[in-house]
This record gives C-alpha cells, sequence and structure tokens, in this order.
C-alpha cells in the first residue's frame, strides 16, 4: 500500500519555508509500514494543483494533501477539487456553527472569510474540528484523500490523532518495518559502500540505505516482513554481519548522539569530564550540556581563545607557547592536563588549531588540529588535519574529541595505542 | 521561465531527512526572479525518477535534479537518465584524473566505487568538479537539465557558482526582484501580523512574508520591477514603513546573525568580550566563534556548570551561592563581574538559569534564567522565564544574551533602563 503527499502553498515553493509537513507525514507513515513514493510541493496554483492530484490519483492507493485551507485569497485547494473531482461545494451547516463558537472563545473577531472555512466539496467527512481550520477526507475510486491544514502544529494533530489511526486500520496487513540506523564517523561513504558491497549476499533480504549528515554517515538497514519477529531477526542478522565490516567507527545507533553515548558511558564509569576548547569555541561545551542530566558528569568547560587565558586559567606555561606555539601538540597536551587539574575531574579533554578562514600558515595550514586527553593512566596527544570551512572545521574536531572520549572509555587501549 | 526542482533519495520520502536541497535552490532561484513550480522529492526507484523527469520535460523550461550520483549502489541518478534521454555511459578520463586528484590530496584511499563517478551520459557537460562528485548539465530538447549532488554542501556550492550564473545568462530578461530580510527576536508572530497589517495601504507594491526560524520571526520584504532602481526603491520605502513599527526587535537583516552584528560592533567600538555560561552551556561561545575573526574581540568563555567551577573560576562568593543559590540574580551579576575582571576584557557577559528537563522547583520553574552583563560604567541583571524543551531554553538564553550585548553597544542608556 503506498501513498503520497502534497504539499501546497507558495512559501514552499519560493524557498521561504522548509517543507516540514512533508517530512513529518513520511516519517510517520514510513515507520508504521506504509511508503510514501513521492512528496510533491506546489505553488497556490489551480492548474499545477490538479495536475498533481489527478497524477497521484492514477498510481497511489492514498494520498495526503496539506495547506490552501484557509481564509485568505490564496487559500484555493477546496475550491481546486471541488472541480477537479466533481463535487459541488456545500455549506456544512455544523461546522460553521463550530467555527463561530471558537472565533468566540479566542476572541477572533468575526469576518465573512472566516465562512470560507464552512464550504466544503460534497461527500467530504470533517476531521477533527479542534481549531477554526478543519481537515477533511474524500473517497475517490476507492482511494481516500485526507485534505489537511498547512499550519505544522494543526496538520500534525490531525495527522496523529485521525490520518494515521484511520490508515493502520484500512491497511491491517502492511509489513512490520524493523529499521535500524548505525552512524560512522571517520571513513568517506566510498569506504563504507565498499565494505557493504562484499556482503551483497548476506543482505539480500534488508534495504540498506546510507546518506551523509556531516560529518556523519548514517546507514540504515530495514527489514519488512508481515512477520514482526522474522523482521527483527532479519534485521538482527544483517546488523550484526554490518558491524563485523564497518563497526569500529559505528559510534552510536538510532536516536543517540555522539554526546548522548558520551554521557552515558561517563554517567555509568561514575567519571567526570573537563574541557578546554580554543579552536572549537564552545562547540564541544554546548554538545555535552545539550544532554538532560550532564551536570552530573560534565564539571567545566574553558573556552581558551586568548594565550594569556590558556596560562592563566589551564597553567600552560608560558615558554610552551612561545617556543611551540599555541597551536601545538606541547599546548594541547598542557590544556588537558591542565584543565583536569584545574578541575579535579577524571578526564580532561582539550583541543586547539586553526578553524580559519585566517591564521594558516604553510607549516601549520587551515584545519591543522591538535587534540589531547588526559586521565589519571596518562594522556594521548594528536595532530589531525581538516579540511573545510571555519563551521566544518569547528563540527570536525568537536566531533573526533567527543569520539575520543567514547573510545577512551571503551577500550583500554586507547591510551596507549601508539 | 520556469523550472522544477527534483530531489532524489529515499531518505527524503521515508521522513529521515529534511528536503534541504530543495528548499535552497528554490529560494536562490525565486529571489533572482526564476520561478519555480514543483519541487519534488522521490526515491531511489528508476521507474519513479523516470516519470518525475519525463513529466518535468514536458512543462518545465529547465529543470534541477539533486541526488543519487554518488558512490554507492543505491545511487541510480546518472544509470536512469542515460536509459530515458538514450544517453549511453561514457567514462571521462579527465574527470576520472580530476578525482584520483582530490582523493589523493584529501587523503582518500582509492577504491572501484570512486571510478563510478567518472562515467557520465554523453553529451553531459561536467559542471565544476571541486570536491570528487561532479555536476553535469544535459540539454533536451532546448531544455537544461541540471544534475547536483545529494549532499547540502556541495550541492550548494554548484548551485552557487555554476547553475545561477548560467540560468540568469541564459534568461536576461526576468524581473529585477528586490529583497530584504528583517530578523525579529522577542514579540510573537500575531503581534508582528497586526503591526504590519495596519500598514495594508502603504504597502500596496510589495509582498510581505514572515515565517518564525525559532527564536526568531523573519520578515521579508520583496518588490518585483523591470527596473531595478525602482524595485529597490519600492523595497526601500516599505521597509522603512516596517521599521517605524517594528524596528525596536530588529536585530540583524539578511545574511547577518546576532552574532554577527554583535561582532562588527564590538569590533567597532575596540571592545573586548568574556562570558560566563552555565544553562546555556557552551552556546554563546560557541556562536561568538563561529564569526571568522572572532579571536579580536572575544576574549575567553567559562562553561561554570559546577558550584565549584563558579566559585574558583570567578570568584563568585561560596556564600553567595548558598545564600541565594546558583540560579540567582546575585549570582549571575557576580559571574559577569568575575569573568570580566579576571580576563580584562571590557564587557563580561554571564547566564544561569534551569534548562530542565529536570532541576526546576515552585518557585525557581524550568526556563528561569539570569542573565548580567557587565562594563566598566556599571552592570545590569535580570530575570527571564522561558518555556520550552531544553534545547529551545538553551538557543532563547543565548540569543537573549547576545541581544543584550548588542542593546548594550548601541544604546547608552541600556544599563541604566530600570
Amino acid at each position: 500500500m503506498q501513498g503520497e503527499i502534497l504539499t501546497i502553498g507558495d512559501e514552499l515553493i519560493s524557498g521561504r519555508v522548509l517543507n516540514l509537513n512533508g517530512w513529518y507525514a513520511a516519517g510517520r507513515l514510513t515507520a508504521l509500514g506504509l511508503a510514501i513514493t513521492n512528496i510533491t510541493a506546489l505553488g497556490d496554483d489551480p492548474a499545477a494543483i490538479s495536475a498533481a492530484l489527478f497524477v497521484a490519483l492514477g498510481r497511489s492507493n492514498f494520498i495526503i494533501v496539506s495547506g490552501g485551507l484557509g481564509t485568505t485569497k490564496d487559500d484555493i485547494t477546496v475550491e481546486v477539487v471541488s472541480r477537479l473531482l466533481c463535487c459541488p461545494l456545500e455549506l456544512q451547516e455544523p461546522l460553521l456553527d463550530h467555527i463561530k463558537a471558537v472565533a468566540a472563545k479566542w476572541r477572533v473577531p468575526w469576518t465573512p472569510a472566516l465562512e470560507k472555512l464552512a464550504w466544503l466539496p460534497r461527500g467530504a467527512t470533517i476531521i477533527n474540528p479542534g481549531g477554526t481550520t478543519a481537515g477533511f477526507t474524500l473517497w475517490y475510486q476507492g482511494k481516500p484523500i485526507f485534505f489537511l491544514p498547512g499550519v505544522p502544529e494543526e496538520m500534525r494533530m490531525l495527522m496523529d490523532r485521525h490520518v494515521i489511526p484511520f490508515l493502520l486500520n484500512l491497511y491491517p496487513d502492511r509489513p512490520t518495518i524493523a529499521r535500524r540506523t548505525l552512524k560512522i564517523f571517520g571513513p568517506t561513504e566510498a569506504w563504507v559502500g565498499d565494505m557493504i558491497g562484499r556482503l551483497d549476499d548476506e543482505l539480500n533480504d534488508v534495504i540498506i540505505g546510507y546518506y551523509p549528515n556531516f560529518p556523519e554517515i548514517h546507514l540504515t538497514i530495514t527489514a519488512r516482513d508481515k512477520n514482526p519477529a522474522r523482521a527483527e531477526e532479519v534485521l538482527h542478522q544483517a546488523e550484526q554481519a554490518i558491524m563485523a565490516q564497518v563497526g569500529a567507527f559505528v559510534f552510536a545507533r538510532d536516536d543517540d548522539t555522539i554526546e548522548s553515548v558520551v554521557g552515558d558511558l561517563l554517567k555509568k564509569a561514575g567519571r567526570t569530564l573537563a574541557v578546554a576548547e580554543s579552536c572549537t569555541g564552545g562547540l564541544i561545551c554546548h554538545r555535552l550540556t545539550g544532554v538532560p542530566g550532564s551536570s552530573a558528569y560534565f564539571e567545566r568547560g574553558l573556552v581558551v581563545y586568548s594565550n594569556r587565558a590558556k596560562e592563566e586559567l589551564l597553567g600552560v606555561p608560558h615558554e610552551t607557547i612561545v617556543t611551540h606555539g599555541a597551536v601545538s601538540s606541547e599546548t594541547a597536551l598542557a590544556m588537558a592536563t591542565g584543565v583536569r587539574q584545574a578541575s579535579g575531574a577524571d578526564v580532561g579533554l582539550a583541543v586547539t588549531g586553526i578553524a580559519g578562514p585566517d591564521g594558516g600558515t604553510t607549516e601549520k595550514p587551515v584545519g591543522t588540529v591538535y587534540l589531547s586527553l588526559a586521565a589519571a593512566e596518562g594522556a594521548i596527544t594528536e595532530l589531525r588535519q581538516f579540511f573545510g570551512r571555519r563551521d566544518q572545521i569547528k563540527i570536525l574536531s568537536a566531533h573526533t574529541a567527543l569520539d575520543w572520549v567514547r573510545r577512551y572509555l571503551t577500550d583500554d587501549s586507547f591510551l596507549h595505542r601508539h
């Protein structure tokens, strides 16, 4: 059973607004085993809407239309559908009363434009008139078409409360979808593709997708089966085969992030972390503190942009900076040990580098970044050369640093790998 | 001259990924007077891609296709197009050499999958192979089709550097679009709508759009005219009328951000800033240091999650925290003056609050945030009550704090407004 989504509004095709409704509906339906084949964004244009709806009716089992149901002159969805499907508009008295009641309650002054909301195509079933804008369903040649308002909050409410239960009931025989996302950091997409390519024979029963999500690669494994247990089993086997190939670079699964994984590991180990950031400029701290409960393990973070701050706050010796430079292995190590000592945290993490676009030299070009992690057992410091814009170098550096904490907490040999 | 956009990838129709490429291309082209009629998202499905391309060729003057050009098995755009338009694939030797050179430079290990990138349909013109993934143009019945990679960074680069100049050159007679975006922080969308509604008579010649971009409201003013000077003049008059209504809440225009505005103001005033963050957890520092050249005015930032860090690093008296709490007006003020003194910066900025979801009390619920700004002339401290999720409270707090620096630097009475 496959459907498609038509989203209507000039703001969508002029690039003023992201198509959140299409994204939301597709995500919810796909997760429930209802495939979406097309998401189309159209302007407030009768010909374009008619054509798209006509094509969709020819190829899809159900259609979700959002937008163009409002009070203003450019809201034309209802009129266009009425003409295309030959269902004349009729005033729905109970809906009109409801709209009047809502308007009075919200102290919206009554205007003739509001009456427009109560005129629907003949045969329409009103869905859940919770606000002033109602959604409705029309059937055409055995296929349901759901018309939903374009305001994301209203659209989502009607999707969740009405459209999804309705479709699940209509198509009880849909397959179960079991899905896993593996989040990969480090190798290129081509390398991942090659590694997975070797498994062709073993992955016949699943769909593999991968897409870059800078700086990560997300690899999805999807198993479809009428039998939920079988879907899970197929998924599990495929995941194991894939992990054997690329597991070394998988830092998180599904909704986990590098910072949530690091947080869980720190909590489990009962250890605390302190961070000294130069070129990442607070991004590592921001990501760590985005996790609820991070105050349990995140002690402090120092964004030491100036040399003075590096010396005063972290005790980096003035001579170290003068001799080796603020961007050097020696300074990175002194930052990591310094922040660890000053804070009393178990783990000290430091990053110093050149994020650009200026400040690079022949010896230390933009993207030169030193990372250091210090713990009771010792410390590790490394140079990385990143490429990209300032924001990309910040993100790559922060991700690498957070991944170091993960590796340190999951691999006893991490500090001694050289 | 109207075009359309086809975006390809299972991740788009399964709701895993927002259609950023469609949004970006539509926004850029519309701003330049080139209308986009449809944005379609499709899966990695040969039949669906062929059908969509076929329909698009029938109705549009130009087509932009993004996605499916990569190295992996599910990247099938090139093959599908080759078959649909009867242009057999050919190995482009110079492109292959280029890909090899880029791979070597970026230290990407060579794999057979990378060779796939050098096979293009006969007649294809390679566009700007800046990365490993090239885009290309094909002509069909006098209409250009642009094939761009799906990775947003690469797609945007090829759009900006090649597709847009190419289309502007191809269609010189389009109307000029003059557009301004005013970025508003503080009031609700409904209030902005009411204020702008009063100007109906004065804004006949422009199109006004507004849309929330959390935590900002972006108001766009668009003027279209064949005469560029006239378009600019109409835009200018409308902007002045709107600024008279809502100017007090406009913190930036067009591509400026609150952090770039603050950076410019600090640079112009020759002053430096130091930041002490508790509940914002590094976000203020991250945003400030995202601006190239921020090291000229950003001295240091302290993410003081623990009370110990607040006392040691900022000299917040132990008694202040014990008596009034870490989330209090007194602690916020001590943090701002403390970070200013310790760093020697001209301005000290501090935020302490409860980002949630836990940690709230009846007296100080989640979203309770104290801000403080200290300078040579004095200091200001205020309580704000925000609502939302943890990430939203962090963003609202950081935005408010940065806006304080802007107001302080542009309004002499800011420190004395009570």
